[in-house]
């Protein structure tokens, strides 16, 4: 294993630590390091607060600050983060008006959010699933909420910001979701530091098509394509699922595992986007690069949200996190 | 070489597409790949321009906008551009104030912006050589110009933006890069898509310390260390070469190489920053990501500047690039 790192028992928290003191002006670390919050509350805002397993940097902690989370509650290197941590996190940016826990589908993380929105007062829930890969997985049953959860994230976060009460977020949460499909390939596996060797065994030529990001295995492996092939195969993997709904204005995200250069990703995006205009769909937004990562392994996956105005509207209203910036 | 490309010919004109597409809001390519250039101009304002071999993006097509640069010239992969794209670049954005080219310190990249410079009116330059690792390397007669590129970058483009003058602009690149030192270190080697493999063989327990962005030897080959002990070392070269003026405020940038997660980078920046601040460094500004790339290289490099007010300011000022963007 090659990583820099002192401890495989303290790589989070020295991480957490650097990721703290280097954005301090967005965010604040929870005792314990229990959740990162945004450093500044909004009263009578609802509070968005998301989290899941660690090694998927920059989500969820590069994801907090105006405009879209309130907090981020980092579990152990893929593994869910416990209810307490959420209880502290709701305790902490709560400010009266509700909480909406944005949530991957995965089974130990919606069964940890759902106990502490149990425990607590005026929490509602938005399960992202957009991965088309596979139905049911290592660890999910349905299908696995991937690097679509950052749209998810950003456009109900901007309407939190700008006043939207809880039950219509959860209504606009579970929208975006539905216009969101994602679809992964990897070229190599992640190695988790506790585990010290890779998740999974691949050739040198050959790649996992919808893959997980947790390194879940896809739908298959085959020899390693051109760049052209695998896109086709991801959109029209993206696109067949959608069926009808699969035209019109979209945000199409090209998002890298870790270990893939922004080189590759705008070569990526560059295929995938031909190939989705060529069907009909218009690409009026984009996103490229590494937001939604499996630790160090090198592959990408690609995200396409088809957007309405109030959509398109709300992903352009200002964010200032530490991942995602622009408008202030 | 596991890559995500179509054909090793047109993997750097099909990433530039792509790059072009996702931020056509902020550039636009120049004809026959030549150069990226800001979308708007701004009259009376000098132009920046810099440029050097691709593979190490985002820099510096993804700086291309307001608050930095105003064009920059890909070459080849680690291959220099060629005089006839800076030409090009010079008559596409210099609206009569003059240009400033900022240059990485390599022989090609060196001849060829002289060469630009000398068929044009109204140049100057900035030759930056912030890496402490070696004295004159594969590519370099002196020292190697490295991620502290970025900094000189930013800060200049901003002083450009504000309607300094190219005398002055030039003066205050010098000074940027004076008071800035990077080194890196890298796990693995990078692979050039044209030669399809490393370019060099490291162990699977093995280091290079000081290695240069086009994977050039560095200081020496050892075992791999912990974070902290590469930290250590890391920056004790750059304080060891401020010497007495390794004190007071600083920039601390931890550069990602390309193949390296951010948790990795966070916690590598938690180690250095620890380490400046105790030998009286003040850390008063941060950056933490890949942005001064070699492919597909996993390793880091840590940059510091020491900042006055001025240049504090200056890298406060909005910015608004496809890799760079706050204040905007």
């Amino acid at each position: 294993m090659k990583k820099f790192l002192n401890s495989v028992d303290t790589v989070l928290t020295e991480s957490l630590d650097g990721f703290a003191a280097a954005h301090s002006d967005i965010l604040a670390l929870g005792d314990e390091h229990k959740f990162v919050r945004r450093r500044e509350l909004k009263p009578g805002k609802v509070a968005l607060i998301s989290g899941g397993g660690s090694g998927h940097e920059p989500l969820h902690g590069g994801l907090v600050g105006h405009g879209m989370l309130d907090a981020a509650c980092p579990g152990q290197v893929f593994t869910s983060p416990t209810p307490d941590q959420m209880l502290a996190a709701v305790q902490a940016v709560d400010t009266g008006a509700g909480c909406l826990f944005i949530v991957k589908n995965y089974e130990g993380d919606v069964m940890n959010f759902d106990m502490a929105a149990e425990m607590s007062e005026g929490v509602l829930q938005v399960i992202t699933n957009d991965d088309v890969a596979v139905e049911n997985s290592s660890y999910t049953t349905g299908r696995r909420g991937v690097a679509g959860t950052l749209v998810v994230e950003k456009i109900v976060g901007a309407a939190a910001e700008q006043g939207m009460a809880l039950p219509e977020l959860k209504a606009l949460g579970d929208r975006v979701n539905d216009a969101t499909r994602s679809m992964g390939v990897a070229l190599t596996s992640c190695t988790v530091p506790a585990a010290g060797r890779p998740t999974f065994e691949i050739g040198d030529n050959e790649m996992e098509f919808g893959v997980g990001i947790h390194g879940e295995p896809g739908r298959r492996r085959d020899a390693l394509k051109s760049a052209d092939a695998i896109a086709q195969e991801v959109c029209a993997a993206i696109a067949g699922d959608l069926g009808d709904r699969a035209k019109g204005p979209a945000l199409l995200f090209v998002n890298g595992f870790g270990g893939t250069p922004s080189m590759e990703l705008y070569l990526m995006y560059n295929s995938a986007r031909k190939i989705f205009e060529k069907s009909g769909v218009t690409v009026v937004r984009s996103l490229v690069g590494s937001y939604v990562t499996s630790l160090d392994m090198a592959g990408c996956s690609i995200t396409l949200t088809l957007l309405d105005d109030e959509m398109t509207a709300l992903w352009d209203a200002p964010v200032l996190t530490a991942a995602l910036r622009w408008g202030m």
